[in-house]
């Protein structure tokens, strides 16, 4: 691998979400965001594949510590085909999460760029993503300002 | 047509968006809730192919008023895959809007019923949407609590 002048970019690297993932803690790392059993390699194959037939339209990357071999840091997107807008697209940004030991580099700012940047590349008019109260600086650096309310209704 | 006990249900039909519904307002009925050209028959009949690829994962619902023949009502749904919460799924809920002379009868409700029950019918453990403040007190009627902040970035 070609080093870059940035050591920190050379050890992480971002890229997108390969099934063998599951055994480099990609799963482990969500459960630092929200509810997340385990999932079977069964489960997980199927659930990328499902994933993987949107092709561009729904893409999770990652961020692989190379030293350790862990998932350290993901986020996904997918590009949601409207009407309004002149037939336009909107992004949709879902589950950033960065693990807790590696806070404080900047990752969870390259993973929102990286979704950004995809959003942007597939001809979307805008990316759209919520969070909570606390979390609103760090998106505000990383280029959004704040819009609507987020609502919610839960089946289970 | 069997005629129901509510004379309203039997005036405002709830369906799937077809492909006809572009000569019956569906594009005006849009501009009344943002930004929203002229679309080509064409554009239509593309973006609408390109929608109807994704099955049961992304929805558009309409209400026709059977006497004009009109779009009165609409709003979408799709369902993203997720890795948390089990391999789980989450409805979103976009675009929804009620013709400026359709107000008062509950077709707002009534669309977001339907396409919350769509949600729950695909196995979402949850559906969400973004609106703004003065909406909420609406969505709470429809069963939604207020939960995050949306934030956006504009491409354009």
């Amino acid at each position: 691998m070609m080093q870059s002048d940035d050591p920190v970019k050379d050890v992480f690297n971002i890229r997108k979400l390969e099934i063998s993932d599951k055994d480099k803690g990609f799963i482990e790392l969500l459960r630092q965001l929200t509810v997340c059993d385990s999932v079977s390699d069964e489960k997980f194959k199927e659930r990328f594949q499902e994933i993987e037939k949107y092709g561009d339209d729904h893409r999770i990357c990652v961020i692989e510590d190379v030293r350790s071999g862990k998932i350290v840091a993901t986020g996904s997107v997918f590009i949601e085909k409207k009407f309004v807008r002149n037939c336009g697209k909107a992004g949709h940004i879902e589950d950033v999460v960065v693990d807790s030991s590696t806070r404080g580099m900047q990752l969870g700012k390259r993973i929102v760029e990286y979704l950004a940047h995809h959003a942007h590349s597939m001809g979307c008019y805008k990316v759209i993503l919520d969070c909570t109260q606390e979390n609103t600086p760090f998106y505000e650096k990383c280029g959004f300002k704040k819009k609507e309310i987020q609502m919610v209704k839960y089946f289970v």
